[in-house]
């Protein structure tokens, strides 16, 4: 969430809120990323292995996204409204593992949610931590339909001294800027 | 690639072409998928850890995953020129890892390319092989820009003996339809 680093609680699930997906939209997403049949064309998509149109996993992981970036904003407001300082989310470097579990029909509606499974202090980039969320979705059954670990960066509220002293030595002339320029963890 | 798991070459690049992305591309997809401010706001961007406006990761990916796709369908329609009959890719169980590298911004031309890495029988769909297929794209400077692992099924042209009783038992009442109902690998 948009917290402060020292301000990440570990392990409380914060639930992202639900996303029906129709065919339009699976169909729209297939199109532009992922034009295999059983994503674009719901009648060649029966004679597929999957027996109908499907959503692209790419399509089910960006909505999730966006679910998380919504509620990071949400979370600044709500932080702000309160006179609280709101921290301050980085890029991420990756992802450390995604699964697909089970296929997303036209009409399903699925509930995202996130954990914080664990963090650490950045090794590369002086005055941020690094966030281990955990992502998943599970449809109106109950059933999990993927599950993932995509890590990120977030800022520190107080920067540790040698951190600052880094931080200063990068920004002089031959000795690069490292913020922004390296994504390493 | 679309050709049977059989006859899939390990280890051997398959180039999958450039992509040039645009401010307005970077825009539209951040605004769908990604809205974080470097995303979707050329003027905050300068501001941000990246120093101008950036494409979502996913939206780095969610490119070359539409080059793979076109590369398969390509493939085989190549194939079936030639009179050969093509494969058959499946879906996906998941990602082992996917690693952001480097920033890509307004103007930068990716060059995507896939690998192999390595390949084995399904222990879950009987039929069908495994893929563990490497993407990465580099940026106009040669810098990487991404890299991962995305595993795939693909059919296989002789099916074992023993895959083809366990079918013929899964079609049976009671036992359940194994393809497509189970996501393991």
């Amino acid at each position: 969430m948009t917290r402060f680093w020292e301000d990440i609680e570990v392990n409380v699930t914060f639930p992202l809120g639900e996303h029906q997906f129709t065919a339009e939209e699976i169909i729209d997403f297939g199109k532009r990323y992922d034009p295999q049949y059983f994503h674009t064309d719901p009648e060649a998509a029966r004679f597929s292995h999957f027996g109908s149109l499907v959503a692209s996993g790419w399509h089910t992981i960006a909505v999730g996204h966006r679910k998380m970036v919504d509620a990071l904003y949400a979370e600044a407001e709500r932080l702000k409204s309160l006179g609280a300082e709101p921290g301050l989310s980085g890029p991420s470097p990756g992802i450390n593992f995604m699964q697909f579990k089970h296929p997303v029909r036209p009409g399903d509606t699925l509930t995202y949610s996130m954990v914080v499974a664990s963090k650490r202090p950045s090794r590369s980039l002086p005055g941020w931590g690094i966030l281990f969320n955990h992502l998943q979705a599970t449809n109106q059954n109950g059933v999990l339909v993927y599950r993932g670990e995509v890590v990120g960066f977030t800022k520190m509220r107080h920067t540790p001294l040698g951190a600052r002293i880094a931080m200063t030595l990068s920004k002089l002339p031959g000795l690069g800027w490292i913020a922004g320029r390296r994504n390493g963890q």
